[in-house]
């Protein structure tokens, strides 16, 4: 890289840019030696499938965070060959819930290619007369791809009980974020929507904020050999505001957001009727006969441009996408404060800075929409 | 149990008696802790479902076989209390490994209850407008049994190397019979069918024989701190035959057997076209005309009872059916003879013995259908 590293991103890009070629290649190994040992060849087959996919790019944020935090916490010798390991097993925990997402949310796409369960349903719906195949077959690889994870971690040479207590932060990360999305999936498209339940900010807290930040922090932390308390409720008052506020910016970009930068259309989260925090904003500052139009339309199962358009400006004339971006500054802001307390090295906080600034940064024109 | 032990089956029922039940209490207390523990309504009564389920009569035959395992080749202090959580866990990955199996065969009912998928489908399709909202579910909620065991195994006390040891035998276990899972799937249904394929058997040996046989013992003898590759291999030699008989056995049953006993549908696996090892030897046997209209009809959505009758009566009289049972003898004696070389204690080994008296008799009362 040229670029000259001239603020805290630039910290956060150039650890992204070492680490996440590390994790990609020992990622690549491993499943290259999969493919060689493989006794069959639909396995050969399905294990380059998975291999593909989890090479795609992506931010790589969790393996990141995690890295990063055992870096800033480690005291000892870095055995850094050995901790790449667990952050692969963190990637590949996240490429198993991206396959499992896309069966459940019937998505097409994901990072660029097709999503795991269409993949499989081309290529392998020629043999069988099964009209599900690839769900079928996406489930259960699902579930290989996680418990490699779990078989890396197992084989890393790490102290026993620093491993031990990575694996119980590595469950519980599951747990609670399938405990997040089992609640998305039963708070999606209500029957009886109630608009001041706190249903999407603990969807938000269970996916994002204990997903991908507050527990990757902890996982890099315990593997660091610590395992006070005291710094773990420290890391969670750092994290829990600055994941919101992740999330609080993707739900911004899902509506204001620029296609190009964002990558995906900038109406599909609206199309899909998702009720973030932005949504449910809008709603209770509406008057109630304007509140059950947006509700209806934004909760109808197709939606013609018009009716995009409207959703688009409730949000905005309500007052809800300028109050949910004065809450996003200060969630960064609470981040920020936090983030000083942590006893993490210095050149480990630079890289946090870094993230903050990324994720304080929300690139949509929301002007533009006015 | 008042029942006198007076033969091998015996020593393995009461063995089964008395550990199943500890297995049992430990899963009930298990999942209590997290109902009691859990922060939302929708995660205590989903924990209160898993509950339920994971508790449902089964044979629990692969904990039984671990923990035997363990008792016969463990020399120092056997730790049973810890053990027993290791047993918990093989079940639990076997319910997580049902739960899927019947969203993927789409199959109704398990164990004498409703399947996972069709329970949450019935308590939950009353708030969500989404359809799929019972497999959605399902999906992940055997995902949360799958991690909650293995949160128990790292957590339950053993010597750091024989846990490592016993994760890794673990996990392999779910890989193999993810493989034979999706060999299943993709030759369910075939649009072009290879009667001379050796695929039905390696769906048995991957599904059955490592899966309920093989690994189960394996796991008991490393949890025992033993690693010796050749008695691995003495126990693989064992286990695979009678794994492969334990399936000639339910395909049988699942043709000729009597519906009381068995618990489902004597038609039920003509039905859904299932292609065991018996219907693949009566296809090799059948001239090829009738060769194509048993195929035929095999694969076809819905059959008729005279076509249902005409599949079972070409199994009969194509002799498949006598040549099966007289493989089935051959498979029970070589597994006899490799029990008298595994190094197990003697107890343990009248255990085993009792599994392969359960699994050489076939309660079906074929002449009936002749």
């Amino acid at each position: 890289m040229s670029e000259q590293i001239d603020s805290y991103t630039g910290y956060y890009k150039s650890f992204t840019d070492k680490y996440s070629q590390l994790i990609d290649t020992f990622i690549s190994d491993f499943y290259k030696e999969k493919i060689e040992y493989a006794e069959s060849d639909y396995m050969k087959d399905m294990y380059g499938i998975i291999l593909e996919y989890c090479l795609r790019d992506g931010k790589r944020i969790r393996p990141v965070l995690m890295l990063n935090s055992y870096l800033g916490y480690r005291k000892g010798f870095k055995k850094i060959k050995e901790i790449i390991k667990f952050g692969a097993a963190v990637e590949l925990m996240h490429s198993f819930l991206l396959i499992q997402d896309d069966i459940i949310d019937k998505s097409l796409t994901r990072r660029g290619g097709g999503a795991m369960h269409i993949l499989l349903q081309e290529k392998y719906s020629h043999i069988t007369g099964i009209s599900s195949i690839g769900s079928d077959l996406a489930i259960v690889l699902a579930d290989v791809v996680f418990v490699n994870a779990i078989e890396i971690i197992n084989r890393a040479d790490a102290r026993a009980g620093d491993k031990s207590r990575f694996l119980d932060i590595f469950s519980k990360t599951y747990e609670k974020t399938a405990w997040g999305q089992i609640l998305d999936s039963l708070s999606s498209k209500p029957k009886d929507a109630d608009i001041n339940s706190d249903t999407p900010l603990r969807i938000s807290l269970m996916k994002t904020a204990f997903y991908t930040v507050a527990y990757p922090i902890i996982m890099g932390y315990v593997l660091a050999g610590e395992k006070k308390k005291s710094e773990m409720m420290s890391i969670e008052e750092f994290s829990l505001p600055l994941g919101i506020a992740f999330q609080i910016r993707d739900d911004v970009l899902g509506v204001f957001g620029v296609e190009m930068e964002t990558g995906k259309s900038v109406d599909s989260d609206i199309e899909e009727g998702k009720f973030t925090l932005l949504v449910q904003s809008t709603l209770q500052r509406l008057p109630v006969p304007e509140q059950e139009e947006f509700l209806k339309i934004l909760l109808s199962e197709k939606k013609s441009g018009k009716q995009v358009s409207f959703i688009r400006n409730s949000i905005l004339h309500s007052g809800a996408a300028d109050d949910t971006l004065a809450r996003h500054l200060e969630l960064i802001a609470e981040a920020e404060a936090k983030l000083e307390k942590l006893r993490l090295n210095e050149s480990a906080k630079n890289v946090l800075r870094g993230v903050v600034d990324v994720i304080s940064h929300i690139p949509a024109d929301i002007s533009s929409f006015r």
